[in-house]
């Protein structure tokens, strides 16, 4: 089964605080989006890659020589829309859609590849790990009304990994139904598409503020130390 | 209403991979418990701090001088056991117990004043932010449940702040029922007291990897360059 995967990289980078998109940022000398292109771009089970941008010129520029990287699109509004639009590009049937955030560079290719293999047997997959905080669900007066045993209860990340034909229907239909879901994922799951967890790493984190840099620099150097 | 803070700083410090435990490390030059502690300690709304912990004279020996430390006494099995050893030691009602981990040394005085002020009126209250990541609920084989609504998810810290009464009989009635709970709010939940969010704050962090310990100094640094 062949393999595209979509990339959203179209964050203006607003919570960095700073002007450049957080994908473009230097981490260890080499830009984030680059060094997430290189892992798709160097694994065996990925055919092409679709990289959705806010600035097609400046990203095609930075990973448009990776071979595998096969359109370098403008972005939508939404995350979703972004991956839809991408989704529009993929090459023909049958195939597996794996979504990643162009802002998670500290993806494993045991990881990556771990998760495409399962695909065979599942048709919506999420990365996923145990939340390592309590976490309490709250009303909007903010009073408590749960707090869920912690086995149950996950923080998601990318990869997500679906076959294209539940994903297109789910979502074509959350466009039909005008709905923006938290996560790719969460549309398959209201179409009552079986959505499994694969396990994740606490590694696999999203660069989202300045201390989040400094924490993946910390993971990389780890790993290059061995 | 009198103020009375317990510390739980009875962990073994096993996540870290060393033989310190975390509250016993420095930041920035000064041990984490010193710093929370003397947080407490100069909080004017606290009246009295028992500490409780896992090797009772390093700690006393650390934070023994602060002049509200009133007790540093010995820890349980569990968090749980540790805090209801802390309740036994309070002067004497009515009285707030104010609960916060030794680890979490980014607590503002602003935010422990602020959360002790709504004690006032509410007699169970937690900080607690936002979730950053989208949470899904799982069974055990895991397969996905729900993906809740964002706004209603919220990651729970320390301070959770308490009347005493409706706490002291949380904690019995869970003793009596072989009940360990997520966080001490959940054994008042369990009774039907209300408990409220109170807005804490993504830089009060726990400390319980090496990263955070990085995290942890970047937001000093950022705090003490104004």
């Amino acid at each position: 089964m062949a393999v595209s995967a979509i990339i959203p990289a179209a964050g203006s980078g607003r919570r960095m605080g700073g002007g450049t998109a957080k994908q473009f940022l230097p981490l260890r000398g080499e830009p984030v989006l680059v060094r997430t292109v290189r892992l798709f771009s160097e694994c065996p089970l990925v055919d092409e890659i679709v990289v959705v941008a806010g600035d097609v010129e400046s990203t095609a520029e930075l990973i448009g020589h990776f071979p595998k990287v096969a359109y370098v699109i403008q972005g939508g509004k939404e995350r979703q829309d972004s991956v839809w639009a991408g989704l529009q590009k993929v090459h023909s049937r049958p195939r597996i859609i794996c979504v990643h955030d162009a802002v998670r560079p500290l993806l494993t290719m045991e990881m990556l590849e771990g998760v495409l293999h399962a695909a065979a047997e599942h048709q919506a997959q999420v990365l996923a790990v145990p939340v390592k905080d309590t976490i309490k669900m709250a009303k909007p007066d903010g009073i408590v009304t749960q707090t869920p045993d912690r086995s149950t209860v996950f923080a998601v990340q990318t990869p997500q990994v679906f076959w294209v034909e539940p994903m297109a229907q789910a979502f074509r239909q959350a466009i039909a139904d005008g709905v923006v879901g938290t996560d790719c994922a969460s549309l398959l799951e209201r179409m009552g598409v079986p959505v499994h967890i694969y396990p994740g790493s606490n590694e696999n984190i999203k660069l989202t503020t300045p201390e989040d840099f400094l924490v993946a620099e910390a993971i990389l150097e780890r790993r290059e130390r061995g």
